[in-house]
């Protein structure tokens, strides 16, 4: 963790910084010394090698010891008398010899100030002085009135790796069937997690996999009414068998559902689990906890509502019942519950309609016992709401990437992401299409359009995911008018066949998550930087690796329908690359190599053969004079 | 004042706002509503009628009753049966019935009551409840639970109107003297006082006015030795006649002073001291107070020095001495003792030697009895020292355009300054020159280089001042090799001639003061954009007036040597102007009228006749059909 602070004092008087640091709960502080940068910016750096919390505060003093010593120095080479400057540090060389350690100098100390009291010829002192009073002694051994302490505790939480890096596979594990017309199970998916892991996913996520209510069951198409044989949505939780800690038992078992996790951790892919904290009408706890929800003058229950928006297969916990405590516990132990099931990764409903309050106390609490525990928020809202539920704990969140389309809007939008205050504290997670979510972009019937969304999440953030059966079929049939998805997998049993799958995604998926892989470029998303091409159909962008020396560049062709050129510019300059050096630009996405010269270079993308360059700038081409042979 | 704020709540209720502000000193909040603008930002406004401190923070609630209400009036429009909703709504009317007046409705509620609990028609209901729960009422008397508390005290201070529009004038006044070979006196500087009025300053700035140090009295050109005619540097204060409470006795005495204060009033200026907290070796302050310095072990006084530069006609005071409490008090009192006398302005030399703290201290006490008062920081340091001490409270800074000359280092810089949080507290003020600085921009022998620093400080900022008589007379001899005057006035008698003066550049300094002082647009300084045009020699910008609707044009040729031409941008559409619509661009500075069309127009600028346009942008032109005739 590095740390930056401007730190002065008025005067000319030499200043020392320390950065104090510790992990949350710890006492005692560690300290580390601050350097001066440039313009009055100091850093330090403290270790973080574990998921958690720490804190860490500044001080910072003026030393008194290399004052002095310095002004003798220069004062000494512009040849001004020192001696009445020489003596005037006694007591200061007398002060930080009761500081220092025998071992480490005293000796020398004591003899210099006796030969200063004796009268010694400056010029014959300033040699012993500057072997004393060399950087490391003066940073050791500081002499300070006042400290100045920083007044607050600043706090750096820390996650794992995959919460910065992330590519999440969406499924509804009932729709896993490789038998048409039936009701998929936990053994279904296992057969589906090989191919998943090789198109490179690391995140396998479920919707809710809790039994489903009865009453005010929604049918085909959000229909307020259902059929008998129509499943329900699985947002609806609850019903006479269970809630939020059962199964739905047409899944199959925990035990079922553990050999999911066991499978998908043998092929290098974690399980996320939907946390939604809402209850169908015959949920257990309404009848159990009547106290936990809101009850109409008229004796029902009150749903979930959004006038004049109704979900009457769902009702809502009232967070601020009386009972609150109770009701807050409760929801604290179903995250336990599934933790202790092995689930580390949770997709968050609707987070913001809940209080935020809760969320920071619920975060706060899981993960001080599982620092590893990572919280997706699925707020959709707005973003003023969106950047708080990151301040108060989540690890990543959704974002409106689903709806930036054009140039202008994916370089607004990401350099309010990466570039304000907000990459401080929050962490976007670009999904192209979610079960709520059909863009009007992919709704157009036009296929390379799914390709392009694709590339652009995986490619622009680090953490992007896909809701995937219908994406691997182009589908692009929505309710007309809106965003959503005509017969919604929300609200009926799919039998995704295999076959219909296009070939050409999956390989997209593999060899985009192939890249990202292997490219450390791809497992940032703050280190993105736009470059200029004067076509507004062309993105080009670059991302730097963490000394800003080695670059990828993307360039990605924005529309589905027509093949479009420009001239894209290479930071050559950041790259050591003088202009008129050839070097090599090799497409990890298509596979050609370019011979290139120059700031600007000519592309050409046709999207329907394929949208994009992912380019490795190589610096060296291979020269004649670097073959054996040429000597 | 306005604030703006991001209020939001979780979940989908009716927030309130309220900005709560007071003078400090009041205990008493006055209270007043904010209203929402967009994307939850809010914004209030409370009036500073008069300069001082200003406290406000903030507090926001969920309004039950508006809540209530606004979510049956959305069922109501979609056509849901909303008897239930009603009912459950007798509570909070209730609740809002104790809290309102009797002649405020008191009776309407009571009834709306009375027909709720009879089972009235809910579409009977509605028209009398949207008569009683207009927006009027909802504001008076909302219900709510708990207030959330902004949690910091914010402050603002107001300033008079001075504060951030002046134009300052620097004259030694012992150089006043209309004779040759005399020391000038006040009595001369009346006989100034109106031409440089007629040039449209409005401060008259005097480098120090008191006794002047005799012992290591500096000589000519700074030299360590000096005759028995030097006059030594006004910034050598003190000797056996006085010190910072006494004039210089060649000068006059304080009624002459008095008589330059008011008769500067009388010509709409005001007259700025120098405030300069050090001493010559000779000052009383040192025989009286020997405590208040710092002494070497050989017995001697320790005069400045920032090694290796030595001022040995100067001894700093030792602010951090044990006795610090009575030294800080006699300087409180320098300030007010001149306070007293009429000056209300100070140039404070050197802040950035002083701590931090000390300035704090006395700028706080000094404003809380006098607001009115204004302290220049002459803060020629390292910019985070320069941006403290605003914080810590000077009205005005010196700043780093001396050394900007350049379109990048110009725009740059006032980006820095006019659009980072730098201009919440920073009020830039624009010097080509001062006695210690002539830039190497005006060393060049060359006359137009004078014309354009002076455009350029006197339109980029609302604030500026120039060290008038070398300025008027085109003086660019500078000491060979650095960036000041060759036969520096701080160390001589200078008898400027009137003849010396170019007219030429009085009559720019009385052209551009009036053009500033009857167009608003440049009595502000944050108010400023840079617009393109494809030359860099050219600098183009406008000054907006505060609604955005209004703008001067601001062209300048940076080249001091050759005439330069350009396309121009001009900010049309802010200016409500079709790009097919002509319009007419009025030149203050020139005289000019330009009949122009579309976003870009050419511009042409001799240095060596004017080297800038200041264009009041006229939208309406004069039609034929705007005359009597037409018809």
């Amino acid at each position: 963790m590095r740390v930056n602070a401007d730190i002065f004092a008025d005067g000319h008087d030499q200043v020392m910084a320390n950065l104090l640091f510790r992990k949350r709960g710890n006492k005692e502080w560690q300290k580390t010394g601050m350097k001066f940068l440039v313009n009055d910016l100091w850093q330090g750096e403290f270790p973080v090698n574990e998921p958690g919390i720490y804190e860490y505060t500044l001080e910072a003093m003026v030393d008194h010891l290399s004052t002095w010593w310095k002004d003798i120095q220069k004062k000494a080479e512009s040849g001004n008398d020192i001696t009445v400057d020489i003596k005037s540090g006694i007591s200061l060389l007398a002060e930080s010899a009761l500081k220092v350690k025998e071992t480490d100098k005293k000796g020398a100390i004591q003899q210099l100030i006796a030969l200063i009291q004796k009268g010694e010829q400056p010029e014959r002192l300033i040699k012993p002085m500057g072997e004393l009073l060399d950087n490391e002694f003066l940073q050791k051994y500081p002499l300070q009135n006042h400290i100045t302490q920083y007044p607050n505790i600043l706090r750096v939480t820390v996650d794992r790796e995959r919460a910065g890096f992330s590519s999440w596979y969406e499924i509804f594990p009932r729709s896993c069937s490789a038998e048409q017309c039936c009701h998929g199970t936990f053994r279904d998916c296992l057969s589906k997690i090989p191919e998943i892991a090789q198109m490179g996913f690391n995140i396998l996520y479920f919707p809710p996999i809790h039994p489903i209510g009865e009453i005010h069951r929604k049918g085909k198409n959000n229909s307020v009414t259902s059929n008998a044989d129509d499943p329900g949505s699985p947002w609806a939780i609850g019903n006479q068998k269970g809630g939020h800690m059962s199964i739905h038992s047409q899944l199959g078992n925990l035990s079922d559902f553990q050999q999911v996790i066991k499978k998908a951790k043998e092929h290098g892919m974690e399980v996320a689990l939907d946390l939604a904290f809402q209850c169908s009408p015959d949920h257990p706890y309404v009848r159990e906890h009547p106290e936990w929800f809101r009850w109409r003058l008229d004796g029902t229950i009150q749903y979930a509502e959004n006038p004049p928006k109704k979900y009457e297969d769902i009702v809502p916990f009232n967070f601020e019942t009386e009972h609150w405590q109770s009701l807050w516990e409760e929801l604290k132990n179903i995250v336990l519950f599934w933790i202790k099931k092995g689930i580390k990764i949770f997709r968050v409903d609707n987070p913001h309609t809940k209080p935020f309050i809760f969320w920071e106390w619920l975060i706060a609490l899981i993960k001080e016992e599982y620092p590893e525990v990572i919280f997706l928020a699925e707020a959709f809202t707005r973003p003023k709401v969106m950047y708080r539920l990151a301040k108060l704990g989540f690890t990543q969140s959704y974002t409106y990437f689903t709806w930036r389309n054009t140039k202008q809007e994916l370089t607004e939008y990401l350099a309010e992401l990466t570039q304000s205050k907000v990459k401080e504290y929050f962490r976007p997670n670009f999904w192209p299409n979610t079960p709520d979510i059909l863009s009007e972009y992919l709704q157009a019937d036009n296929q390379p359009a799914f390709m392009i969304r694709f590339i652009l999440a995986a490619t622009l953030s680090s953490n992007y995911g896909i809701y995937a059966p219908p994406y691997e079929r182009f589908i692009n049939q929505s309710v007309p008018g809106k965003e959503e998805y005509h017969n919604s997998e929300k609200y009926e049993l799919k039998n995704w066949l295999p076959e219909e799958v296009k070939e050409s995604t999956r390989e997209l998926f593999a060899t985009i998550n192939r890249i990202r892989e292997k490219n450390i470029e791809f497992q940032k998303t703050n280190n993105i930087r736009f470059l200029p091409v004067e076509n507004n159909q062309l993105l080009n962008f670059a991302k730097f690796n963490e000394e800003q020396t080695d670059a990828i560049l993307v360039v990605i062709n924005l529309d589905p329908h027509y093949t479009q050129s420009g001239w894209v510019k290479i930071p050559l300059y950041e790259l050591g690359i003088s202009p008129d050096q050839s070097f090599l630009a090799q497409d990890l996405l298509g596979g050609g190599q370019y011979i290139w010269q120059g700031e600007f270079n000519y592309v050409e993308l046709n999207p329907h053969i394929l949208p994009a360059h992912i380019l490795r700038i190589r610096k060296h081409l291979k020269k004649e004079n670097q073959f054996d042979y040429f000597s």
